[in-house]
């Protein structure tokens, strides 16, 4: 790390407990507590984001940017590209935070030439290589800018032109080699513009295919490079697109088992992207759990009240404790994290307000983390759901789950039985209990 | 068909042409002109549903129905089902329309005991088929109601209880034998409750498996009963469930690869339903013809602004534009057909009110394929698209496509051709040349 | 109360306290708890609604009621009447709420006579004045049900429908004057179905005019009785009709204001009913209290992710914690209170669920007002707003509130000043600051 | 104008009506076409707007802008402003559109200095005179742009600096002279960021309170003036605030009635602000006409499905013609216009895209006036809406109307009538009528 400090008032923040009402920090997120095993630290695996924490101004189609960032201002766009970078060590490290996460041109400088701009890109991952070193800071993942250039308006695995599809495999080509030698975990794919605004100027089918031999480029390099990180896709329904083709977890499962690569892929669940698509975040979790494909979490939150993509900080206690509860339940975070996918509110112009929005998620999911392990340790939920579903542990439930049960067989059962009724589901008791934990 | 009348006052419905402002006659619906090569009614095979038009009253959860079917005075349950199947089939040749659907309970009444309930079934279904063979009208599909009944307020296939399960099971399978019987061309899975309330008391993974094996017990007694007409799912996001597992066209692509079911389901796509989940009508309707899942349609159309089911009936002429579109650029509906799942509004309170609402859907598909089938012949949209994804078309494009070029290849093309833009998307262009159309 | 028990294995609910796992005790409403110079019971103001307690079963549009209310098992419908009347005093006795709510249709059956109607309306009334006095349970209002029978399918003040504009009038003369003899603290007017499902049928602006008549007719009915209660509007956007007329807090207002009836209403604001137009609770709490118009609650909670009105029981802390804040800031509800117009889940069969569901619901608000004492004993988040406005307490501040500073003035103000940039708006901070609460 | 054209490839646009497949032609505007008694020139009066058009960019929060427009490139800012206000009155008059609008900042640069600001934007006034002049296209409104710049990140009027609000002062007061040196017919209030992200922070009842007196101001310095324009509010609900505190028609109407300024405003109504409050633009027209409201016209769209203002250009032709039905019912435009308040897509990359675009917006509202003046003169749809208000035009309706029928009169009424039920609504009926005129 270089020696200028760029957060110079702020302290490595301590965790003081849940009396304390220093700001600066951490009511319950403590790295090295051991909660159901392990310390917070192994089970939460949080990430920093680049493109939020260290590129954001508060911009939005209504206004310029209003967050002056001390870092960007120099004499030219590489020494920028150094001084961000400084200063998203210097925030990682005072957080005590083990992760980051990039996009390949959040780092460095895009120039007209594309192998200029792979050497730009070299440049600043030397750098990221050196501070990960004296840092001891990780990478969670990299992934591919495939969204904000001008060439990328048609989408990019799915653009009409097969120069821009070209383009964007030789830019992931590129960034899974960099996201390598850095040692990162995993590799994203969030398909920014992979959609259409118009169906009258699409062929969906077609762009489905296109997409999908993208990933099948993807992963055979990936094994030329012997880079063993995890693949994620992040689902998302909308925006900037009218209707983006990774909808939700459920549609990405179609694709990748559709295009035979569910064996190469997990995903990457965001909050804010769940409420987009009408789910609830613990849904697209416990979805992606249950069908083995839960990877890793962009940790962040919507409003439920708009139909944007917010972005804000994860603040609620609920959701996230529901999102620990089906991390834990599935066996934890493995090459995932939580990455706070989440900026600061326009209105949020210091940079001490990068640290307040850490902390707060931090403590969220450090809380909920805790609960969570509590709520296991307890099992009253676990066992009404167990009494809830107990007919099918019978002799006539084991026979329908292992297929020896005939239609036939089924319909003598009714007849006899003429069941009318069922039990009560329980939904205020179970929510009386969950509230009990909180 | 009974010699009573039930709609004394309404003619058989003539087509009388645009000109014509006689609410009692279609201006677009000519059931044998030639359209693109086929008679308005092969190309559009309208289906009358059963539970909305025969059994609706109006009522919601605020009031109680406001409207009175003479049909349903009677002295008793099985009276008043024979009189509702008189009337609906003379509804039906009124207005000049080839099929119906129903569900089991729509048109015989439930017993508390099984059998009995099988019984009366049975006895509509002898009615039915007398009255279609003395009327010419067919069955496009049936279906059973795995909904209504307070068993399967926990689901039916997701039921927690294995006794709601093998109820199910045995009201499927008779469901399956008297739709053969009537010689239905298809048969319809809509999962009314097979979904959550709320997560806390649901195993998601364990519920999928549970549906599945319902459908591969369909499978299997289809196969051996013989029948062969086509089995549909619809999908649905929520309501009257929080969530609903068929929650569009491509979360029930992921279940049907997931379990092995590909081959043996198409979709029912409704128009309501896709908006509900956040996607246009010709979306959901290009994804299934896409993926060769297009089966059948429930024309009606929802209220964008409006968080539930309006089934309204279907008088957007573009909606009904882009899914006639859709339908001819796949080579047309086969076994499935445009069934009105459509239900008058609350305060439409007169039998008449039934022949309006379904002249108004008719006359709107009929325009529509007018419509599309005049844009097809122009070929001027579909030039554009063409053109749009020229380069797709050149050797490059056709080696990415055929799996032969490699990522190496595809970097050295990015790194000579540095591709900066692409040629505009002329979406105001395009939508002008459709609305030219209109 | 009647000697028989409809809830014999429940006994009177005890507080036990944050400690118990007694699924039928309060763990934070201690009733005789004095929090900020109240007691709980005089703040909270619970109540218990009579239509979705008493009458609801669970009925759904695609369904049938599931929930067996043994008080609705009699020989007629007056003997059902009078049952279900013993049980919800025996329910809000047994939960320790001191008030109840009713529309006069819940409490006694609709004859095709009004004459007769209101007969048994006061029959019923009889009963409902013994058992008040017996368990000195009160009324926090009444209001009459002009939404669910046929003749209100066109709205009731707004029908199209002189005569029943008229039978509205009758009705609501009749129930303040039945809410009157009980002591009723308040009267509401919820619009069920004023409003409209196509502006093709529809004069709004005419509707808004017999809507203000109809309100002043009761008006004068109120002053001519003696009635001092206080009379209410319930907002809510729409359901069941397309668009209602008192769509939100802020539209309500317009109207009483056009109207000339703002110095006789205030607003009951029900926390589904906000998020349906788009507004947290929160949000129409506050406009409502800063407007002089915060009159009553309907405290439940809908689900973000639907667009109907689940009315589900409370139990998020924070939305009720912002509520509870916005009451005591505004000095505490007098006239109104919190009532529970909130129904059990579908799958809640079990007349103890009204039990779980109440209890829920009550030390959710239980705790959100101790914790909204702390919060403004504390002061620290009234102090951080105090800060980002002090601005407005300089001279120049005071001088644009009075009205003395003209056009020229500001413009020389801002001429000299320049000003680019204000002070971070902190929402992070103040959100971990809220966090730190729970 | 100057002697450079910046569209050298377009034509002056002619009328080439129906048959046309010339994509820069009007197959329905002409604009001297007479249409229940005017032009359709002075029916409709059209007005191109500056920001999306000339200073639009495509860019969008996930990446930027990729239209070129020449008129940007230029060796300074005022050069670059000049070249674009050429290419605005070119682009207008090719369109034969009478009007324009602008916000200052969209005009001309803003500098640190607020006086160099007023002096750069008082250049660009000169040439914009000296344009209006030449080419005789008129200013349907001027604005202040309060929303843009970082100072105004919490608002403008409602901005918690006082001297953030003298700042708004001071750009509306030179905003309102310009439009007045320009010949303005009226002037908008938009209020960007007048609103909360938060309430945690917000003084919603104080804000109210600033709001208006900016308002008064506003008002007094037009009455010095001597400018006699007509002031409009411009609702919208949210977006870039959580929420806008101008939120709908009728809050605004509730904001004007409480603060006394409702004889001095009228609304200013755009399609895609309506639809995401959660209504039709339909309705928000006819509530600003039944309230002597209605000013000016934002004629845009949205895209019902996404949750963001999309400002495509109006290609709905139903939605069009509803809007003409109300503005020729109450009496036409006088000082308001249809200002395109839309933006190209962000694929649509070439100048000639802003023709097309215009086009297609302009064809739609000549044919909805076309169809609306036919709707009209056919009274059809009239006759059904007077039939089912038929009653109130008895004696008994004009008693209540006229507030001479009193609470016992009516409940006599009721009494002797017990009316049950009223007539169909006839829904369908209507809506196929209305489909017959498109």
């Amino acid at each position: 790390m270089s020696a200028t400090s760029w957060f110079q008032d702020v302290p490595n923040i301590p965790f003081e407990g849940p009396g304390s009402d220093n700001p600066l920090a951490f009511t319950h997120y403590n790295a090295d507590e051991v909660v159901a095993g392990q310390t917070m630290r192994e089970h939460l695996r949080f990430a920093v984001c680049y493109w939020h924490s260290m590129r954001g101004t508060g911009a939005d189609p209504f206004g310029v940017g209003c967050r002056n960032m001390p870092w960007s201002e120099a004499d030219n766009d590489m020494q920028a590209a150094h001084q961000a970078m400084d200063a998203m060590f210097e925030l990682v490290t005072k957080l005590g935070v083990p992760f980051w996460c990039f996009h390949d041109r959040d780092i460095a400088p895009e120039r007209n030439d594309l192998s200029e701009t792979n050497a730009k890109l070299d440049e600043m991952i030397d750098h990221a290589e050196r501070l990960q070193e004296s840092t001891g800071v990780r990478l969670l993942w990299g992934t591919a800018c495939l969204f904000a250039h001008p060439r990328y308006m048609g989408g990019a695995g799915t653009s009409p032109s097969v120069d821009v599809f070209a383009h964007a495999a030789a830019q992931v080509k590129k960034a899974i080699e960099v996201t390598h030698r850095l040692g990162g975990a995993g590799y994203v794919f969030w398909g920014g513009r992979e959609g259409y605004d118009t169906l009258l100027n699409t062929d969906m089918r077609r762009d489905g295919e296109h997409l999908a031999r993208l990933m099948h480029l993807a992963v055979e390099h990936k094994q030329a490079l012997g880079f063993e990180g995890q693949f994620y896709i992040e689902p998302k329904p909308c925006e900037p697109s009218t209707h983006q083709y990774d909808y939700d977890a459920q549609s990405c499962h179609a694709f990748l088992l559709k295009h035979d690569l569910v064996d190469h892929f997990k995903l990457n669940i965001e909050a804010n992207h769940a409420t987009l698509a009408g789910h609830t975040f613990h849904h697209e979790l416990d979805y992606a759990a249950g069908h083995d494909l839960l990877g890793s979490i962009d940790a962040n939150r919507g409003d439920p009240l708009l139909g944007w993509d917010t972005d804000q900080f994860p603040t609620d206690l609920q959701d996230a404790t529901m999102a620990m509860l089906v991390v834990l339940q599935s066996g934890g975070l493995t090459t995932g994290g939580l990455n706070f996918d989440a900026k600061l509110r326009r209105q949020s112009t210091d940079p001490v307000d990068l640290f307040y929005a850490h902390i707060g998620g931090m403590d969220t999911f450090a809380r909920a983390l805790k609960i969570s392990a509590q709520i296991m340790a307890d099992g009253r939920l676990d066992e009404l759901k167990r009494l809830r579903y107990a007919s099918w542990d019978s002799a006539l439930g084991r026979s329908i789950e292992d297929g020896t049960a005939s239609m036939v067989d089924l319909e003598a059962h009714a007849l006899k039985a003429n069941v009318q009724a069922i039990d009560s589901g329980r939904q205020e008791l179970i929510e009386n209990i969950l509230n009990g934990y909180f």
